[in-house]
């Protein structure tokens, strides 16, 4: 029943371990063209929509539709639930509400977002941020991913208009209501022994850049008192930023990616590039504005300077409350978690009632290969799901 | 009269700036190709020995020859005249000699090593390290480079048997001596205002790997306390390497490589590989031990481990002082300094009468697009280099 098992071999990654399945990628097209079939199969039409995102339509699209579903791409290395798992539980919703002899009244479309973790272009739930109007299209198609291809060059390989992205109103007056599962991504649900939640929040998210300039020289000829080494205030940033994490209330503060130019063993770096991921329930912008200030000290020190770049931000999201209680209500009172991922419903939440449900993970572990959910615990998921959209769409 | 200038449009870096020419990539084989079409427009005979250095013999092959040449490999992001300046100078001296009547009484030969940056396999001087049993050939074999691939792959798939590789007694017995000609890397010739130097001493190097492991981990659902974020001891040790240099004397310590596993924004880094450049006069194993004990206390404090590997280790050279003596005196007094460089010499001189000669470089820059020697000071250091192999072939 799980459906992961299917595509399981798809985008793993030998070297990091677990799967890198990046927007437009070999792998992320593969996962599409599953997704198609399994919709074909079970006679949904899908559409993809000027931003890259897909439809399955049960029955005639239509406006103030029941929408479910999640992303297909991944982190690098991730998991294999953290996305999947709401696409795969939605079909099988679908299954069940079939076998039930259910036919819904409103119109009903599982949906796939893409580039919801930003792995290739940077600015995570892009498919969503791009159909709500929350990035500019023109930002968006001038992103570039780690080989220097802009979102809107990799758009036309794929074979979309890039000049179409954007806000795209008759695509959201379509959504009546969103529901997202999702794998939960921490350790709520095993901390009260329950097997699937519903979001109460997600927490305030911001990524940004700090890029350190100094000057490019040789490792061994270079004395250290001619140094301009940007590597110096970088590592101070990345300390720096896990004390201010510390420092605030509920606030995490991440430096997991950090890439040197020109990056040789005997080369002392010309520019270091830090991607610091920030979030707080509240003042992440002051948070990281501290940081800014902190970072400029660090950089004059070592002879060096620092710019920095916001490159995505969002606020705190706190979910309809309406729609909250009434998914804990149908699920014999499930309980409400905030969450400290972001996700495509909390892009959603801003223009339509959306709620999500959370299915245990054990190890606690997530955007990593040690992610997990135990088969019982999926099975109850799209149940519940399945139950959800049943009333919904009735 | 350059020669650079031919191959000014190889290899070059669009993104990091200045070349990236690494063993057996594209770009260095089209440089091994013109220096084949430049050793046979002069008549000398071109054989690549069995770990892919190449030979270009003025006349036949023998033992005891008058050797001179450098490399044609980059760091990444690295400039014109390190390495290439050394075999176009060669070749000059050539033409010179050549247009002077001379003809060598000794047998005479320019030499280009393979791999002297390490910028693809990550140990420095491969080629010179093989050719005179300085590394374990089956160790060299097993090398991998950042996609995978082993040396012996990359050997194969040029075209050379990787069982052939390692100490040839037979092409060493044909190198009487060996002069270097190279850019300086450093400000030495600028402070004594001088165009071209004698090298007397190359600075003991190594590089190490530190690995720190950790536990990969989604970055906004994990909270501080629960985090073990290989990052941090990372970046403890990166500040940690600069204190040990600048308490100790004459040292350097530099780490201008870090790559973390994954590498996600959105993720926390299930390991941090740092690469430390380190060099000292003398104890510089004793300043990276001290410091691996440093890295274990930092991994430990976030519940992380370390693991250290030593990936080359040269003590200081001492170049053979009748030949430094003798390479002064041919040029009028030339000044003798100390290099903080590695160089294929270094390697060669542990078995042969060995000698270097620097070119001015007016930024002092190095391993950077702003390295630079001005066209008089080339002329001046490929003269000088004729004169030398003059004195010694005769």
């Amino acid at each position: 029943m799980s459906g992961l098992a299917d595509i399981a071999d798809i985008g793993t990654d030998p070297r990091r371990g677990g799967y890198s399945r990046h927007v437009f990628d070999d792998a992320e097209r593969q996962l599409r063209e599953w997704f198609v079939e399994q919709a074909q199969r079970r006679g949904l039409d899908v559409h993809t929509d000027a931003n890259a995102n897909m439809w399955a339509w049960w029955g005639e699209p239509g406006d103030d539709a029941v929408v479910t579903g999640s992303h297909l791409d991944s982190v690098p290395g991730g998991g294999a639930f953290d996305g999947p798992l709401g696409v795969t539980s939605a079909l099988q919703a679908v299954d069940v509400l079939r076998a039930r002899g259910f036919q819904p009244r409103r119109p009903f479309a599982v949906v796939v977002f893409a580039e919801e973790e930003g792995g290739r272009f940077g600015v995570p739930c892009l498919g969503s941020k791009l159909l709500t109007g929350q990035i500019d299209p023109d930002r968006a198609r001038n992103l570039r991913d780690a080989g220097g291809l802009t979102f809107a060059e990799a758009m036309a390989d794929f074979g979309a208009d890039p000049a179409r992205a954007g806000r795209d109103d008759a695509a959201l007056r379509r959504i009546g209501q969103f529901v997202e599962l999702h794998v939960e991504q921490g350790k709520g649900l095993i901390e009260l022994g329950r097997p699937v939640g519903v979001a109460d929040s997600i927490l305030g998210h911001g990524r940004w850049r700090f890029r350190f300039h100094g000057q490019g020289n040789h490792a061994g000829a270079t004395r250290i008192d001619d140094r301009r080494d940007p590597m110096l205030p970088a590592a101070e940033l990345v300390l720096a930023a896990r004390r201010a994490a510390e420092a605030a209330d509920d606030a995490r503060a991440t430096v997991g990616r950090i890439v040197p130019t020109p990056g040789g063993t005997n080369v002392i770096a010309s520019a270091v590039d830090v991607h610091l991921d920030a979030r707080a329930p509240e003042r992440s912008r002051e948070l990281v504005a501290d940081l800014s200030a902190r970072a400029a000290e660090f950089a004059a020190h070592e002879g060096c300077e620092v710019e920095v770049l916001e490159e995505s931000f969002g606020e705190t999201v706190h979910f309809d409350p309406t729609m909250r209680d009434r998914l804990r209500d149908l699920l014999h009172g499930a309980p409400a978690l905030p969450s400290g991922a972001g996700h495509d419903a909390g892009i959603l939440a801003a223009e339509r009632p959306t709620g999500m449900l959370f299915v245990r993970n054990p190890t606690g572990i997530s955007h990593a290969p040690e992610e997990h959910a135990e088969q019982a615990d999926c099975e109850e998921g799209s149940l519940a799901l399945a139950d959800v959209l049943q009333e919904l769409a009735r």
